[in-house]
């Protein structure tokens, strides 16, 4: 298999900063195949793009290579990792951004404690490998503070993309950051009860209900000031709001042919309930 | 001639969408080439899709794999189809959002009925071939409902760069879905009329007149408010409002180092009037 | 090494413009790698264009080929230029868009006038050597008036990355325009003087004052009606605004978790003093 890196950051694509990663990436291995994932993370919103790249790795091949960038903390202490999971290896800052993809490998890994704080340090899964970038061999000859994207985690990716075994990188980590996801739960009235975790372009709501989450009989779900009558199959199925399980098996409030989003005026953080009847 | 696969959807390019694609295409065709034409299609635009992607094709190498995805009725029964050409091939949902493409094999192709109420089935082009794609066999192992470009017109676009015959993905079809495409027509004086049909991101207005519809004598173009003596052989050829024969023979009203949508405060389906002299 | 083409233009990703130049490259190259550098460039700014790609291109392969299209003179009698530099080739229309990379060969080579006006004719530095391109047997066969980035920049970049040398494609030479950049200068009191050159997606503010221009002992820099204290290592050290020696040694103010652009309301051509202590 060919190597391939993917690309998500908040760096936007109005600069020249993406590209600037590229042109390290292919200075180093020229034969490597790039591919963009999103560059329109929201400045320093950690959270979102672990939601982003949690949803998209899995279509690539085995062993693909995934930086994600969105570092506030470039420069500091804060460390740098790349994580070896069985399918693919994820190079990032230790902040929380490759929470759900350590979710995805251990569901009990997810911090209970409240996070508003920020990401909090667990025990790595058993089933992934950890190394803290500290090798300079690897990196840009010089370092800046302020672009770590580019001097570190580009040359890194290269030469694992030219089959630089990680552990040459640095040394093992045993723990990393990670956010406390937002978990479905009951209230006190036995209703389900789910938040909106991602909007998108459409301005489709996606909430932190899996299908398998869903009770079997009939439910409303209540969002915003609106209710919807149970799952429909497809966008299109009928005119207003729509809950449907969307590709990626989250539950999802969509509007035909408009932006829930704007009907709703609901934003990520929102809470929605199932109500059985 | 190596081969090519073309994007054009209204994904956006926050989202992880257009990624998931390549994955699914770069899993079963590491070699091929992607190249995005644009994802910034209106939601829900079939039309403006369509003349998008209308306007390059023909810059591609013969044989190249063009995927267009704006498909609100994903889910539903409409049809995912191949569209076949001397010199391309074209994966589609059945919406009309190949309506350009088949008025160029056929300009008799083109629906003279009304078509506020959307496309309308018409008789396949003799110069084109049709597939519905129905053989799940060339599919994603699990099909959403939400998704099918991701699901199904990756993967078949991928097996048809690794060479699969079109037969093999579907059934032969005889008709397809087009919008009917606004005509230049003469109004009860003989005066040419035409229709905006883009804005470009200059604020270029693009119409519907070609190079060949206008007259050889001296004309005046009226558009909102204002009049536009005769044609201009560059956008800085004089200052204020230009007429100018565009890179795709188009007529095209712009504005010297401004944007001409803004000044002239005018959209898609606003008309103009040529008024010989 | 592989050849490589990069992109940078003002035509935005909305539109197919950028997908037809890269339909042509491959058309002729299929085996070129093309990168986008940016294709968010403001409309007609071509200062803005010469800033991106300045701070960009070091980190490509050498011989690489960088076009770039802000073209506000398309079809008119203004030059289309290769620059061959040291480590580069530039393709460009011969409006000033290559200005800072022609101050990096030679930093004399700055006009000292005023150049409110537009770009001035200079002579070119010794080091590097520039082509005209006229010669129409590289181009594609019809040259539309308005997009000589895909009829003529695009297919002469492809030929170059096939090997074709570059005086096949056009004449010699010796003048090329540059606009004149703004340099630092010290007020009567001996303040260092500089402006915001550039404002990022984060709202950062670059100046064109250099890691080298400060001065070695403390100093204030006064900037809106803000006073910052020295030079921060990254951008977290402290809360508020911070100032930066950035990933391209340019002097940046940025805010910490925020946009220093909207808080100051600052933009490009604004002053800023330092003042020693």
């Amino acid at each position: 298999m060919a190597p391939l890196i993917t690309l998500t950051t908040d760096f936007g694509t109005s600069d020249a900063y993406v590209a600037s990663m590229k042109g390290v990436i292919l200075n180093i291995n020229p034969q490597v195949t790039i591919v963009d994932i999103s560059h329109a993370v929201e400045p320093q919103n950690a959270l979102q793009a672990a939601y982003i790249i949690s949803t998209t790795h899995s279509y690539f091949p085995k062993g693909t290579i995934h930086v994600v960038v969105v570092d506030p903390g470039v420069g500091s202490q804060r460390k740098l990792v790349i994580l070896e999971t069985p399918s693919a290896l994820f190079l990032a800052p230790d902040n929380g951004v490759l929470s759900y993809i350590i979710r995805e490998i251990e569901p009990a890994s997810n911090p209970t404690t409240d996070s508003a704080a920020g990401p909090q340090q667990i025990q790595l899964p058993k089933r992934a490998k950890a190394i803290a970038i500290t090798n300079p061999r690897y990196w840009q000859q010089t370092v800046s503070t302020t672009f770590h994207g580019r001097d570190i985690l580009a040359p890194v990716a290269a030469y694992l993309s030219l089959g630089t075994p990680i552990g040459e990188l640095g040394e093992k980590l045993n723990s990393v950051n990670v956010f406390s996801l937002p978990q479905p739960y009951h209230d006190s009235k036995g209703n389900l009860c789910g938040q909106i975790i991602h909007t998108d372009h459409f301005g489709n709501l996606i909430t932190n209900l899996k299908g398998t989450d869903l009770p079997e009989g009939k439910f409303v779900i209540e969002i915003g000031n609106q209710k919807i009558l149970g799952l429909s199959q497809y966008y299109s199925q009928k005119n207003g709001l729509v809950a449907i399980i969307d590709s990626n098996d989250y539950l999802e409030i969509a509007l035909k042919d408009g932006s829930a989003a704007a009907l709703l005026g609901s934003k990520v953080g929102d809470k929605l309930i199932l109500r059985e009847e």
